[in-house]
């Protein structure tokens, strides 16, 4: 398997067509993932936004005056107001604000960037992730290149482990994940391990060779590597019944 | 950044020198990182265990009974009492046994493995896995690699995201992380991203080499791939005050 960025991609803008950028600066993508930052696709669907666009609600007002309560760090409640309009479910309000965006990744502050983003205080996530995945792998198709999976990245903390990972929020062009179920081990067990997210693990292994900010290179072609012929799963975001580190959450109310 | 399984290992057996039996099949390991599954490493450190061997205390049969009534799945008594001895706390007890281990790692059954062991019930993982990597470490540089790192690994389920990926259990020769702390995007803003797992997101790239079962290939060369100047740090897993989602599932119970 071998991982290369795509180099010299320029500052990206609205209505940009990314599979056009892509394709004019990377050979041979047939048969290929090609991984893309979140950041350069939201920024080529718009998805600026300023803190004055969010009048405050009486609950973004309450959610930033907890957060400065119990973290001692003021709180700006518009920006509490953009999270809570990008999220369908608020898991922690304070000391941070962990929410479920509309299409179902669990990540702080609603993966909303306050970096990154010139002329605009904020950069939203993508709307609908797998569907810019699939504009992007069908812009490529319709300049010849056939047969290119698409994963639209982002880094996200997580429970348990310190740091940032790479993760994947939209995929197309192949399954999120494939089932090991029923294979079995070199003396005929079978094995513990079920489900493989081989997008998390794609999108983790592109953020080892992206870098960040100024020398970032935000898409990068995986070659040498195929799904197989193991049965692929398209389920990644858990529901709630599945997740039982979600059910303890909404119980649950931090207390300094 | 390149990945290459090491191939034709032979089945690990107790006692069996890793960093031997890796140099003997891989060329030109200056300056790589490499991954070795922790299987391979628990099976060189006799780390596997029969059922027989734990005579079942109260909170073992309490745990199980727990599970049968709440999941209607059979549960072996010992292997929760297995489960407990490789544990310093238990987070979750049913439906399944979540579990922080010895050194820090959080996952189900304490990440004992049922299959992938001949002659035995259970593999158990290493007891000190940045002790072993520092071991193979060592071991390679003393048959002339230098300048080797080495992250021992497993695969791990998590909350929010259906499916496993590859973690890190220990490293040695790197740090685990990278800290972009103070660096700055194209526009000089400060970057939002801080601390980046590099040590877990190796070992989710090379998992999607390794293959399972019959096929799998334990350890994995990364070449092309460079740590860089940033800051490291080698903390991985989270203390206790650092991660409310633990401290969520100390005050909650299952209730089915």
């Amino acid at each position: 398997m071998e991982l290369t960025p795509v180099t010299d991609l320029p500052e990206v803008r609205p209505g940009d067509d990314l599979a056009e950028l892509i394709a004019d600066r990377a050979d041979d993508l047939e048969g290929t993932v090609l991984t893309v930052a979140s950041t350069v696709v939201s920024k080529a669907e718009g998805r600026t936004a300023d803190l004055e666009e969010y009048p405050v609600s009486a609950r973004a007002e309450e959610i930033a005056a907890h957060i400065e309560d119990v973290a001692g760090e003021e709180k700006d409640p518009r920006f509490a107001q953009a999270v809570l309009e990008e999220s369908t479910e608020l898991l922690v309000e304070a000391p941070f604000l962990l929410t479920e965006t509309r299409f179902g990744h669990i990540t702080v502050n609603a993966g909303i960037d306050r970096s990154n983003v010139p002329e605009h205080d904020l950069l939203l996530l993508p709307k609908r992730p797998s569907e810019s995945a699939e504009r992007i792998r069908q812009g490529l198709e319709d300049r010849g290149h056939e047969d290119v999976s698409v994963i639209v990245t982002d880094t996200s903390g997580r429970p348990f482990r310190h740091g940032q990972r790479g993760v994947a929020l939209g995929w197309a062009g192949m399954p999120a994940s494939r089932d090991w179920r029923g294979e079995r081990d070199r003396d005929g067990r079978e094995l513990g391990v079920t489900v493989q997210s081989v997008v998390d693990e794609l999108a983790a292994a592109a953020n080892l060779v992206t870098g960040e900010g100024a020398d970032g290179n935000p898409a990068v072609v995986v070659r040498d590597w195929e799904f197989g012929d193991l049965e692929g799963s398209d389920e990644l975001y858990r529901s709630v019944e599945d997740d039982l580190v979600r059910q303890a959450l909404r119980e649950w109310r931090f207390e300094p």
